[in-house]
């Protein structure tokens, strides 16, 4: 028996997002049907919903940072039961048999992960996210919600969380190490948190010092605009990982100067326009350019785990369904400290 | 006492080289002389000769590639003695003191390492390089030539060969990895070579299939021309490394997309012009884009033993010293397989 659940759509690219209904399936064995309870608004839902990354499904329900409790399970779930507190990050199903499915990194799937939302699932039909009273999702691709840790400042973990976490992990921060984040937003307030809690000297590289008040609450040791150009002289060669949250065209070369003798950069925000770099950047001091996307299953429940043991959530603003919009306008305007998370019991009452 | 030795420099930017005498300084207590052997003849030599890279300074001795036997030793050297077979690489001293001297990656002194040629050294000295009869140089950038390695296919490996084997180290090349080597030239004959040596399998990558039975007869299980642009299909999400050794603006993210996830590109080849990427193609799939300038002394020693050990040294060519411009512009013209080397006795004589 499918459920018609209330929602929150943009009908199409571009349009205010509105209340409507939608259909998610039965049950199958394997799924687990959520009440969300929060669904946190990532800055790539407001480009999904404007088609500014090209091929948008519309009417499209955004939000791949979803938590909320288990409602009911299908006859072949062990690992859940109703009840339990859980979480739905950016992506619903995978292989499960492709070399990277095995690792633990389903991002990677070779046949291709299907996205939260805005994406097509592997029985044909389309994909609708968080911003709705209940989903139904694999339960392979369903995190559980340590105790003590909200559901509300839990939501925004299962993407800008596993975003920032998984990067810091793989470039193996933790004490001794020196790390700079770029851009202090919705991933960059969880880059600083998270690499503290691991143990790194952490520095804010910002646009300006507006934001330094909050920075060095959130765990940082320094400050440092990067608006200011003399910041890339006192910084030079100071870094042994530089995560950067930013989307915006970075001039490269400045930033690998920062960067000790084998360091790395590692971006996660993705700029529409190429970027360019000097190979002598790299060449001296055998510098490193990465990028990192979300992260797999095992390491999401890792990243949660670590964030209940350590008391990390993400600073949140929680708005009703009829605000999505003007947050959306906020969010573009950087006006938000650092996250709204939608209170889904308002969507649809 | 100085030594007084003939050398063949370039007088001034761009112009041919001569026969000259240069003196090289009387043995401090560290210092060994060595007569060279052979010097190879690096791609690098003739742009800095052209002043291509800014920065020249004439009279230049060009060469960073040497084979030699100790003639002398200063009072405090034990670790060599007369007639021991010697190399000497890119570089000629370093501060001995910084964090990266300490750790081995002398290239990264913080003073600043002191070129074997066209630099100055502590002392204030302009330092010439290896197309000379003698050469003096501190016993710590002195390395041993392990007996069974012929002098003159030596002597390239001192840049070329740790200018590849180094970044194959630092990306974990071994048995079970796919390794592609972009250019089959001084720098991608080594690699091919050190790559199968340590286990990988390993695809040679090159602008058409001219040099493809050397490519095969150096070990390398594959060799595809880029030039052809289905070769990029075909080998999509291949490669655990690239090793990029063409020094041309490359189409950089179609070469990431040749990488397997958390695949790394490294780039020991620089183009004088910036290049550029998307940065999608490094969040899709983890992907590195890395540098790697040369080798510690310690690594470079390594090599050396590495090479005697599986037989390898540098295909090459052979000249004497009137012939050196004539190479010069052979090595321009890519005609040349894949090493010249300068027999010294000829300089002078």
């Amino acid at each position: 028996m499918t459920t018609t659940t209330p929602a929150i759509a943009a009908p199409a690219a571009g349009q205010p997002l509105a209340p409507t209904t939608i259909v998610r399936r039965d049950l199958r064995p394997d799924d687990v049907l959520i009440d969300v309870a929060f669904a946190g608004i990532c800055h790539s839902d407001i480009h999904q919903a404007k088609e500014d990354w090209g091929t948008a499904i519309f009417p499209m329900v955004p939000g791949h940072e979803i938590a909320g409790v288990v409602a009911a399970v299908g006859s072949g779930v062990t690992k859940y039961q109703v009840g339990d507190r859980v979480g739905v990050g950016c992506m619903v199903d995978s292989c499960g048999e492709c070399e990277y499915c095995l690792a633990g990194v389903e991002q990677s799937c070779l046949k291709g992960n299907v996205p939260t939302y805005n994406g097509v699932g592997y029985d044909g039909e389309n994909t609708y996210g968080g911003y709705s009273r209940q989903v139904v999702v694999k339960d392979h691709f369903v995190c559980r919600v340590p105790d003590g840790l909200g559901l509300d400042i839990a939501a925004p973990l299962l993407c800008a969380g596993i975003t920032t976490y998984s990067p810091l992990r793989q470039w193996h921060v933790g004490p001794g190490k020196k790390v700079a984040v770029v851009g202090l937003g919705g991933l960059g307030h969880l880059g600083v948190k998270l690499a503290v809690a691991m143990g790194a000297e952490v520095t804010v590289l910002s646009q300006s010092l507006k934001k330094q008040e909050d920075g060095l609450k959130l765990g940082a040791k320094d400050y440092y605009a990067t608006g200011d150009e003399a910041t890339f002289d006192v910084l030079r060669g100071r870094f042994d990982v530089i995560l950067n949250t930013v989307s915006a065209k970075l001039p490269i070369d400045a930033y690998l100067s920062l960067l000790r003798v084998g360091g790395a950069m590692v971006n996660v925000g993705a700029p529409g326009e190429p970027l360019s770099y000097n190979a002598f950047s790299l060449l001296g001091g055998n510098k490193i350019l990465a990028g990192s996307g979300i992260g797999g299953m095992r390491e999401t429940q890792e990243m949660l785990d670590f964030c209940a043991e350590h008391g990390i959530g993400a600073e949140i603003e929680t708005i009703t369904a009829d605000q999505v919009n003007t947050a959306y306008e906020r969010v573009e305007n950087s006006d938000v400290r650092y996250r709204f998370v939608i209170d889904a019991a308002t969507i649809g009452a």
